[in-house]
């Protein structure tokens, strides 16, 4: 496929940005980079002194993921020397620029007005449906080192059939698992028969959860809660993956003695490089969009 | 799980009905049946003799799929006597009773009236998730007979990402073929990959379609027009799911000696016992959300 | 991959063969052709006129499989004329030559003598492991069509992990079958455990073969006698792959009405292009073992 | 399936041996354990306070894996007080006992005499077979956790096709990664092609190995050599679980600056019990063996 090439002006971001600008270049678009102070880049990657010059060298100016942790500074790890205030960042972008970054929270889009073009990179689906990957395999990476046995003919239970299930249950079934996957509606246990799986409806889960050796939760919503947990079996382990403030009652899993383990942000923590693929990919599809 | 017994009568249908007559008496349900001449039932199925008399026996009525195919008379290939009359059969619900067929049309809905509760089978999303796994293997045992070379190691494209297609891809990729699948959103695109097949965008399809072996449509709209049928390798086979008039121009398809079938119904022609089971699924899953 | 060319000199054989020598042309090897009366090959396929030319033209002379069926006459169904002898045509073979055909008796070799090099093609593990695919997937669309049920869902019992088992139970578990493996020892017991079938040790089968959909034997010896189809399920098919005679009893099956096949030779039938490829495949590796 | 129940005597041992313990406890076998002080069991297991008073307890005894690291005391980690000596052991054997233990050295079995029955555990196939599991995972949670890609979609090579070589491609295929496997024989190759893996030829490595990311080696021969190691991705990573002294040339891969890691005992180490179940199913067969 023949491809269209663009200018980035990369400006923040953590590991998987280090990763984002060498997959960008690598396509051969020219990439403008500000907050990486001593990373090392292909030679044709163009480090810039200043936020100015940044910013006048390309329409498509990419921030980070998140867009900021205290809605007032740029979240730019990797960035020496003071701050980057959101404020100066988007008083110098203009009606040509299209500003693409994660987590744009209100207070950040109200600090930005509405003089740019603006996308948050985690809305877009086809962004979290590539990111079901590298979560899916974090949750089984914690899940084996965690665990005295092998996935592989195990019993896991996976609740949830979204994005992130339907990933986690065909990789389990991959590696031998014997796998549940446990959810609300009569058109989702069809679905999950059709692949393979044992469907288990959510009403009867403090009936049949005792028999999990690894359940996974994906379901943003309080699913283990005080009187499920007296079910589950002490040997095995609860990874949740839901969104904070996840889908398990910690407290009573400690006093219980249930092992419970919340992991968030898994494809930046265990596959930073393919976290940076996937940001390229939505980056891309995201300026294609734009020129057609 | 326990499970609630109930009664049904049963009028009219086809081979399937058969089986899910069979299928509702092994899992000790009531059945009681009208139209089904000369076929040996197991003896706890009673078989009546009179119309009237099945509609009194219980509250849940099913009828056959489709419900008519002139919409004047039910659908009952195995009744032999006169036909059953929609108007006999409707006059004799009251509104205590619930009727359930499949292509319940707005004529037939409207002879019906709206004194009893109607429930099209076919609009049910549980019963075409289950059907796409009949349809599935019936297209692929068709892919079979008609080529001489195996779906392992072959190239298959499956245009469409839909229930049907999903279950496709996934056999044909079990089978050991190399699976490409066809879709137009972005979205569907990561999904695909997601799976490990290769994704197609459809604006592509003429330049890509050349290379594969069997070529599988469950998109209904013409997808497959006479100027990308020019593309199509003259070796390969296109095999129709999506419904009348399909996804083909067949008469181009003959001119220029691509061989194209159009495969309609197949869960009862292929697998009647499966699509026996899976209208006992449905009809069970309806009576268990009514009671509740 | 470089590859080297060769030339070839096909004389007799089936459809089979009418994809090899396309195939062997299509990898830009030369190709002399002897046996095939009015079938349409590409231009640079040289259609000989006398069976003493065809010998003369190359070093790798290719017969039939099988390479005679009354061992006298070559196996040539697509010849027109007088039967080619097996005395002449080995008559006409020097030191330099190499002959290769299928299931070469004691008898054919006899009258060939030890003057050239002869190969069975049918000896060849490689072309053995190619065909147990063809294999599978005829075993697979003959159950399709025999039975109302799908492949999905149901219990298949596989008799025997050797390679047509493997393939099989490889195939059937893609299409989402429940698959059992029966074996003698504890070590095919292991690895049918590893690949995520059920194992069934072949002393349990009477106890065991009651609640089985599909059963495919491909162990040669009388597995399937009088006493244990009196434990198989009346609506179940055998489909027996296991060469003649089989290894069922079919005499007992036909009173006992369990329905059973004997099915031999697939890959000639259910995918004879298929079956080219891998002669083609298996012929190129002998030349290549003989040129190193 | 009925089972006998057996009487055995447990001696030294490290954590695998805990689970073996419990296993054949819940499984009712009655269980006599010397060498694990401090060491929480069951109530039905029982503690021996002396050698002598265990081996008197049973036919069966169980020695540790491997038997002695030092040809002279048993293998013990758990055991309080004077270490226990292999001769000390051995003389308390009679004729009736049978003793099961791994890595078994000509210098042990020298001590032991031959008066009792010996079994190497390590020799049995089947744990062997078992083995793989455990291996294979503990391989692929060590590349999860080294590199900062997904398996998924990442290209990988896995070099020999036996009992470990089967396992972890098809695992590895299972989390949707792009297998190729390294192979001698024509044999393997089509084997390698049937399961749907790339096949590659051992004499094309150099060629062909700069593309993987992830490179597992199970061959127990100097395979990733000096000379070959020069043409590995320095991004990539080789995972060696062949026997010591392993297949790479390690002093020659930290020159080059490729990551190497030789991956031992994986199955104690990342599944104690699921290796301990293992050798629970190991010890039975053997047992059952006996009887027969």
């Amino acid at each position: 496929m023949e491809e269209k090439q663009f200018a980035f002006s990369v400006i923040g971001g953590d590991a998987r940005y280090i990763e984002l600008i060498q997959f960008l270049q690598a396509q051969s678009h020219q990439v403008y980079v500000y907050g990486f102070s001593n990373i090392d880049f292909p030679d044709s990657v163009i480090l810039c002194d200043r936020l100015e010059e940044t910013i006048q060298k390309s329409t498509f100016i990419i921030g980070p993921i998140p867009c900021s942790q205290d809605n007032y500074t740029l979240f730019a790890p990797y960035h020496q020397g003071s701050p980057i205030l959101l404020k100066d960042l988007f008083e110098s972008l203009s009606k040509y620029h299209v500003f693409m970054a994660g987590y744009i929270t209100p207070k950040v889009r109200e600090i930005a007005g509405d003089s740019f073009k603006i996308f948050d990179l985690l809305q877009r689906e086809e962004l979290a449906i590539y990111n079901a990957i590298p979560t899916s395999e974090g949750a089984i990476q914690i899940a084996m080192e965690q665990q005295p046995i092998t996935i592989h003919s195990s019993k896991c239970l996976v609740l949830g059939f979204g994005r992130c299930g339907k990933v986690l249950a065909h990789q389990l079934q991959g590696l031998g698992a014997c796998v549940s996957v446990g959810v609300r509606s009569v058109k989702d246990i069809a679905y999950i028969s059709t692949y393979g799986y044992q469907p288990l409806f959510l009403k009867d889960l403090k009936k049949e959860i005792h028999q999990f050796d690894f359940i996974f939760n994906t379901i943003p919503s309080l699913i283990l809660d005080q009187s499920t947990l007296l079910y589950v079996n002490k040997g095995s382990i609860i990874i949740d993956l839901a969104s904070k403030p996840g889908g398990v009652d910690y407290e009573a899993a400690e006093k219980q003695g249930v092992k419970a383990l919340l992991c968030l942000g898994l494809p930046g923590k265990v596959a930073p490089k393919t976290a940076g693929w996937i940001i390229k990919e939505t980056v891309l599809t995201i300026c294609s969009e734009m020129r057609e």
